[in-house]
Formats: structure tokens, sequence, C-alpha cells
């Protein structure tokens, strides 16, 4: 028998499948090449420098970021292109200033007068996209709101307008590519009219930033638009499994656990990866197939049909049939390791310092290190 | 106007109450006195040096672990009583033995032959607890489970059998005093009846472990048993305020917060702590009182009736009133600091480096770094 490949692994302890995830990288950007327009991957799934050197290239890649830790480590890294993409709060424009000041093209968005106001204050400019709201899905101004063009007027006026973006998080909520590549027809035409707003108001809108990662695998024309932002492709997940964008052998992430016990007569395993190793995300609750806290494969990453992580305490997870499935639960001894599938990649890799990753040409796993925090 | 203490916290950051914790340790601790029982509490939601030193007093304090990375970072601490509360897996007695070799009474539990031979055949004996199914919760043997004897034999021959263990989780889904003494009258039961019978099968049993946070807030009788487990009281959150074990004003930890955007015709207010701050933890859900992603309260501390966050998004929350409610959202402008109180404190503690504590005197926050992984 071979050794077992995570003999020196200590459970659970997150896998990262690098075949996959490049198989993964290149769909997009091949996708993007295709549409003519300029991908800006988002690093908030990753949060990693060796995961962002394979997403971005050389130095000269453009990168989306949910926090200023995150721009932080990626200019550390030697990037230079870099959008914050969640509204500033007024406190955070100091560091991000400081970031501007070592050589980083680091912009901010926003959409209010508030922010705008805290912008213009702030010297040298910073350069900003006003967010648009495509879907009514969090932030964002409707493309028709006539504060744009006031916001577009004052972040001129500072020096400081640099176009605008928008983000179709309510895809997430419908399946399929028609219904992907609808959203992400509502996401082109929001933002484009926008920008055509500011532009007939004598108003410079040289960005115009669209994306999320089912609207990104389905748009058809990226007319007007110049950068597409996708995250979680990197690593996909069961909610995008569950929407169609992805299939299951594309999910390059898994946690990797060990039998501790059985309840027979329940017909559970116990393992020790609970939502500490998995996280609370039950993104698929609602999906046609609710896989519990993760769909569960042996150690070399099959999947055994119809076995869920049905329920979670903090260190326990609770290994059932999934109910109604009529699936039989096979014979797995304490002791035997298992790969759990993540809801969600972004909040699954979020509760681990890092990746022990499987080379695609087999062999040893690396260990990639996380950057966390704020 | 006093100088805001958060001026150099970057948000979204972890606060905890220092006057809260204190009173919340003293509390049980006095229970526990008043009981006449030992109290070995659970560092799995703190997991910090500095809560543990409150938590456990000098080095002789007894301690609970979820983890080995708990039970290591302990022991560097100077702690050197200390139970692993989940059941072993094979593959983690080498790490046991390595802390033990170096003077560590780390003890493991188990509830399979499969576990008690992997034991057997480790030298020097490694003490185990067997645990026992109290409630159907999760793990463990039925008290009345011929296989209980024959572990214990297993075990004692080996020179590891340390006692038994049992955990009320199920006691979480109920609410209010009496229907918590009712499960930790079941706790105690299950547990002193399983060692009654190891010692009338002529078995030692020296320890007789019971616990959780509900049972040991509310238990009338230790007879029997010879220590008291529990996590979350040090802390609190809005679970245990659900249920009955501690009221709003107990909860010590809190995430701080910004406004970063409104969505007024929504009634929404968007602020910088999503789910990675919070966590995706819904624990109040199926409780009376849904708090969504956690209770909103001003930078001061105070809670602002039926504001919640109602939804949230990896770095985005969105607080909005609580349906039905009828409550006014009031005015927040972009950068005013909000508190966000915790469904469960453990797995929003777990989303944190550290906790910026505000110290009972007064005062600058000090920081305490945490402990994480496995």
């Amino acid at each position: 028998m071979p050794p077992d490949p995570f003999d020196r692994i200590d459970t659970p302890a997150l896998l990262l499948d690098e075949a996959r995830m490049t198989r993964n990288i290149d769909r997009l950007a091949a996708r993007a090449a295709a549409l003519g327009v300029q991908l800006r991957p988002h690093i908030k799934t990753a949060k990693s420098e060796a995961v962002a050197r394979r997403l971005l290239g050389g130095p000269m890649g453009a990168a989306t970021v949910s926090t200023l830790a995150e721009a932080e480590a990626l200019y550390a890294a030697g990037y230079r292109d870099i959008l914050y993409a969640v509204g500033i709060a007024p406190q955070k424009l100091p560091r991000v200033q400081a970031l501007r000041a070592q050589g980083c093209n680091l912009t901010v968005l926003l959409d209010s007068p508030g922010q705008a106001e805290a912008l213009r204050a702030f010297r040298p400019p910073v350069p900003a996209l006003i967010e648009i709201d495509c879907d009514g899905h969090r932030g964002g101004l409707r493309p028709d709101d006539p504060l744009l063009v006031v916001l577009g007027r004052t972040l001129h006026a500072a020096g400081c307008l640099a176009g605008v973006m928008t983000h179709a998080g309510e895809s997430y909520g419908v399946s399929g590519p028609q219904a992907h590549a609808a959203f992400a027809e509502q996401e082109r035409r929001a933002v484009v009219r926008a920008a055509e707003t500011l532009r007939a108001a004598g108003l410079p809108c040289p960005v115009v930033s669209v994306g999320s990662t089912p609207t990104a695998h389905a748009a058809q024309d990226m007319t007007g638009v110049t950068e597409l932002r996708a995250g979680v492709y990197v690593f996909f997940d069961l909610v995008m499994a569950g929407i169609g964008v992805c299939q299951i052998d594309d999910i390059a992430l898994s946690v990797l656990t060990t039998v501790i016990g059985h309840q027979r007569d329940k017909g559970w395993i116990l393992v020790d990866a609970g939502w500490m190793a998995l996280s609370r995300d039950r993104g698929t609750a609602a999906q046609k197939a609710d896989q519990g806290y993760g769909l569960v494969c042996d150690a070399k990453g099959r999947v055994l049909p119809d076995l869920i992580v049905s329920s979670a305490n903090q260190e326990h997870g609770i290994i059932a049939c999934r109910p109604g499935s009529g699936a039989e639960m096979p014979d797995l001894p304490v002791g035997t390791h298992l790969r759990i599938l993540p809801n969600h990649a972004c909040a699954t890799a979020a509760q681990h310092a890092g990746y022990h990753v499987l080379p695609a040409t087999g062999g040893t796993p690396a260990f990639w290190p996380r950057f966390g925090g704020w």
C-alpha cells in the first residue's frame, strides 16, 4: 500500500488541490480574454501570496481586496494596482494614504456625500470609484440617482474621480448560465448607464468595473466595461456547484478530517472537523441539494455519494446519509481520513492559517500561509 | 467631548469588557464552591493566556480544551492539569505523549474499542475518560451500554482508566433554570450511573465529570460528581441570553464596527463588520428573539433597541430594525462607531486574532492575543 500522503498532517486541516485551482484560474482568464476585458481577481477568498501569484501574474497584475490588511499584504508581495472594494470608512483613509505614499496605486469605493467629503478633505487625492447598485443587493446608488452626478462633481473637483463599480450579489440566488447571463447584462447596463451619466455631465469615468463569480462566467457582452472582478472561482465550492457555475470536481478546497467515533444506531460518524474547521456557513441550505456543513469524500477526494456533514459543533462534525437518499453508510473505522468539500470557500478557508497544497505532480504537500485580520 | 476610546482601533475589532468577564467568572466560581465541586473551565471559547489566568488561577488550575493546540498553549503558559474533551484520534497520540513526557497531566476522551486499542498499544499509559451520552446530543456510550465495562477493562488493564465524562449539549435547546436543572440532573445521573457500573465491575473511576454552561449554572445537586465543566460563560452571548442563562448586559464580547453607508429607502445601515468579523453563526435563528447576526449597541455598549444585523456578507453587515418591532432607525452617519453583541461567543471570537480589552478601571484598551489552529 502506498504511504498515506496525510500522515504528517494533523487534522483538521485545509487541503488545496493545485491542479483544480489552476484549471479554475485558466478557465476565467480564457473567458476574460475572449470577452476582451481585463480581469481584476478578488483576493478575499484565497488571502495567500502564493495563490495571488498564480491569479495575478507579475507585479503589473490588477487585484481586488476586501480589507486593507489584504492590500498591505499584496503591496508587500510586490503588487501595485489594487482596488479596495468595500465602502470606505473615513477613519481608514490614513492607512490608505500610507500605502499610496509608498507607491501603491490603491483605489477606494464610496456611495455617499459623507465619504466624498472625507475624501475631499484628504490630500494628496485618493482615487475613488462610485458604487452602483444594479440589483438591490447591498450598497451603491441606483444609476438614475441624481446623487451620482453630485458625488461625481465633488470627487472630480478634488481630483479623486476614477470611475464606477457594481457587483451583482443577487446572482448567487439564481441557477444556470442563462439566469447568470441576465444578471451579467444587468450589471453591465447599470454601470455603463452610470458612466454615461457622469460623462454627459462633463465628468471623466475611466474605470467601469463589474463582477461576481456567477456573472463573470456567464457574461456574453462587455461593451463599455473596462474590468471584470471575481473571487471564489479560484477554489469554487458547493454553493457555486449548486447554482451550476462549476462541477463538484472543480472544487479545489477540502478539509481533511479523521473519524473519531460512531453512533451506529443513529447512522452517525463523528469526525474531528466541526464548525471551527468548516465554518458555520450553510450557504447550500436554501439550494436544491442541502449539503449540510459539507459533502464527504474519501481521503483521495472521491465523493462518497449522499454522505454529508449533517451537523457541527465546535470541534465535532456529525456525518450522516442525506435524508431520503437511501444511501448506506460505508464502514469507516476510527482513524479513517476523510475530506469535506466546503459550502463556501471564502468562509471555510478563513478558519485556517493556510493551505496544505496537493501538488499537481504528486509528492509531499507544501504549506501556503494565509493572511488574515483587517 | 471626551476623546473616542476607539480612535486607535481599526474596525472591525473584537472588544472585551473586562468587568463583565470578571463578574461572569466570579458567578460560576461561587456556584461551584456552593455545590462543593471542582470547576474545570473550558478554554475553547477564550483561547487566551490572559483569560486563562483569570479563569484558572495559578498553575494548579484545572482546564478543559477542545484542541491539542490549546493544550500546548496552556502548557507553555504553565498549566499542567488539562482534559482534552474531544474523542481522541489515534493519530494524535504522539502529540499527547509529547506533552505528557514534558510533565503535562493531559487526559484524553474516548468511547470506542478502536480508540481503546490504540491507547493500549501506546506506552507509557495515557489516562482516558470514557465519554457517556446523557442526552443523545453527540458522542458517548449510554450508561447502560455493555460496552462500557468492556472498554473499562481494556483501559484499566493498560493503566489508562481515569473515569467518565458527559456533556448535556441538548441543554442549549431549552430555556430557563428549571429546564436547565433537569438537564443537569440528567447529566449527573448518567455519569454517576456509569461510574457505579464500572466500580461494580471492580474497576476504578476516580473522575466523574459533567458540564455545559446552561447546566452548570442551574445544577442543584452534584452528588457523586467530581468536576464541573463550562466554557462560554466567561463571555456569554445572545444564545445564552436567549435561553435565560444570562442577561444581555452580562455579555462581555462585542465587535466594534464603523458605519460605511446607507440604503435609506430600505431602512438599511451598512457597516464594516460582515460575517468575517461576526462569524456565520445564526444560533438565535431558532430562538424566540432572532437576533440576526447580532444585536446593535452604540459605541458605549448601550443596546439600540430592536436594531440587529439582519444580513451579512464577507465584509459588509446590514443593520435594520427587527421585523415587526416598529422601531425607528436612529441617525447614524458614515463614520459612526457601533458595537455588535455576538450570537455565539466561541464562533465570533474565533474570527479575530485577539481581544481589545476595555479595562474595568477605564483607560486605554490592552490587546490580548488568541491562540488558534489545531
